[in-house]
């Protein structure tokens, strides 16, 4: 009898990872241009996915990432509550450390603000993000929400930002477009792009660029002082002295724009990163816009796009950018691109590359996935291998 | 040791059944109206299909069937190859008993015509069409087609269908639209529509008309006589003395139409048929257009839309439409719908509604999942309920 718990393990293991196989990802260009291209690699990574669950990911815990316009209304509404009851709950941080973290939701302000040099422009980017994306939920969901995080699928929305149900003003949106107000656009130098800030990339003026007018989160006040946010016309940024200091709280401004998805984040950028780039190391270069691997043309990536298509302060300063709730959006629609990546080839797409720095300056170890991802106060640290799969431990979800 | 294989089973058992949480099906108009809505349901199905295989149906047998324009063009080229196979192949009737059946293509199309009857209007109308598109399928993969039968997501080519790369006349389409003709359009009572032949439903004329002039199967002969072909401007019908005897060979022709694709066949058409019919009955009476399940209102339903934004010769004939190679598209895609239909709620959706006779005339048994499906000689029978299930037993495919 001893061999038996052995023997049926076998056998539950060869339900589980039978082989798919994946019939096509030779698409043609009209498939890739229209987005069908995507949504079918999005259908064999469900196929992968599911049947791939491990660990202590199960069906029944298995939560499913939608995008945001096929939540149904009341969905929506439930999750813009839970943002405010964050919103609303005092910051976990010890009192008196950080005077701007107000809240909960200002919690992940500073966490982003206090480990940018270590999350961007490294090896832990994706997988930092990912559980980063994914305390949040917990969050979420410890203030009533009892859906799966959203995501936004740049694309649907090229012809109008400003008209997106997620940015509609409407009450089951996150809120409007900043008020229209003339300006110079944005020649940019972020810290994504290139390690000696060469060459720029110019963003044309959005259709807004004041404080959010209409809708959820147009009486949210941002309390971090600015870091390094683009100054219009200029190549200069922002900085406050002290960006967590108190006394520095201004409201939510929006400059919504189409340019840059329509330049970095169409149907054609998004799967052809995902199809074209074989390894980690040029899937995450091309996506943030690397020149290392962009063959030397200035490009924000489908990263650095999402990011300036929300624009504003503060969603186009990097280091606080989370103090806009559209920030979440885009980067569990970051998470979804890497996770489509991965299921394409699961086996082979667990691992990182890059070092522990920013561009890897100052220079610093190679990441490995026995690394740890730190949230603290929001949640405990992990490894990098416990996330790097969605189905394998406690994430445990997939995108629809 | 007795008991191992059964507990081994269990185990087994516990990960391939395990209940997956379905968490929306209350969209909103817009992303019904937009097919978001339609491809979120497409994943919730897969999600319910992966983890329900059974019976035979395990992973590395499992098919992917895919929309036509996610195929690559080697892929459309192998498919069309694999018609133009059994459109070569000698007939598996026997020698002399059906004249018009010159080859396996067209046993195709006696089976259909030979069944209109008992498959049509019937409780076994889904079904009996399931089990004939995977014993086409089978046939072209006996002929060195390689992939999963195709489909046609109608929506896709409201603007034209002549210009759909399904019929846009180049080497990896099915051919073109026939040539342009004038005439008055079509005045259908056709069987589906209603059992006295009111109303009638207009069709305008389409795009064609006349004999398929560019790409493949421009030089298919359709070697059926007319059963019931539509006469244009007219409300009767065309019928040869004997459709099966030989000496009728014609071109195939095709009057390609995007208006009943926008009357019945659009994102919301479709998404609604699926979301607001909780039962068989009222499932596949509205998808028929039958005017007991349309509150009275002339409709083409989903079903019928689709062979009219082919029409044409054979295809508006109910008879003969399989004699044009558009049928299996179509079809396929009629299958999925009820496919997706099932997944929502697989284990109360395995049932069946009617009898054995089109619209119960002559008045006949009702029908059975312990019927049998029969196709000879192109397949073995089987049983309604070894076909319920596209997961469950020999068939072994989903739709993405």
């Amino acid at each position: 009898m001893l061999n038996q718990p052995l023997l049926c393990l076998l056998a539950t293991s060869a339900v589980a990872l039978g082989a798919i196989n994946i019939p096509n990802l030779d698409f043609n260009q009209e498939a890739i241009d229209s987005g069908l291209a995507l949504q079918a690699i999005n259908s064999y990574a469900l196929l992968k996915a599911t049947t791939h669950l491990s660990g202590t990911c199960t069906l029944d815990k298995l939560k499913i990432r939608q995008e945001w316009r096929t939540l149904s209304k009341p969905q929506r509404r439930e999750y813009v509550a839970a943002v405010q009851c964050i919103q609303a709950r005092r910051s976990l941080l010890p009192p008196g450390l950080v005077p701007a973290a107000e809240s909960i939701f200002d919690d992940f302000v500073w966490v982003h603000y206090n480990q940018t040099p270590f999350s961007h422009g490294t090896g832990n980017f994706l997988s930092w993000h990912r559980y980063y994306m994914h305390t949040y939920e917990t969050h979420l969901r410890a203030c009533g929400y009892t859906g799966a995080l959203p995501y936004w699928s740049w694309p649907l929305d090229l012809d109008s930002v400003a008209s997106s149900p997620l940015f509609d003003g409407s009450d089951t949106s996150i809120g409007s477009d900043g008020t229209p107000i003339p300006h110079e656009g944005m020649k940019l130098n972020w810290p994504g792009n290139t390690p000696t800030g060469d060459p720029f990339v110019y963003v044309s003026p959005g259709s807004g660029g004041g404080c959010v007018h209409t809708g959820p989160f147009s009486n949210l006040t941002v309390n971090f002082g600015e870091v390094a946010l683009p100054v219009y016309g200029k190549e200069e940024r922002l900085s406050s002295a002290d960006p967590t200091a108190g006394g520095q709280s201004r409201c939510l401004k929006r400059d919504l724009n189409e340019e840059p998805g329509r330049k970095w984040s169409t149907w054609r950028n998004i799967t052809e990163l995902i199809l074209e780039n074989k390894n980690i190391e040029w899937f995450q270069g091309v996506m943030q816009g690397m020149v290392n691997y962009t063959g030397g043309v200035a490009s924000l990536g489908v990263h650095g796009a999402g990011h300036y298509m929300i624009g504003g302060d503060p969603g186009s300063d990097p280091w606080i950018t989370p103090g806009d709730p559209g920030f979440y959006f885009h980067h569990a629609g970051i998470d979804r691109v890497w996770w489509l990546w991965q299921m394409l080839d699961l086996d082979n797409r667990r691992d990182v590359f890059g070092t522990n720095t920013a561009m890897n300056n100052p220079p610093s170890e190679d990441t490995t996935v026995e690394d740890w991802l730190r949230l603290d106060p929001l949640a405990e640290k992990v490894k990098i291998k416990d996330v790097i799969s969605t189905v394998g431990g406690d994430l445990c979800y997939v995108y629809i």
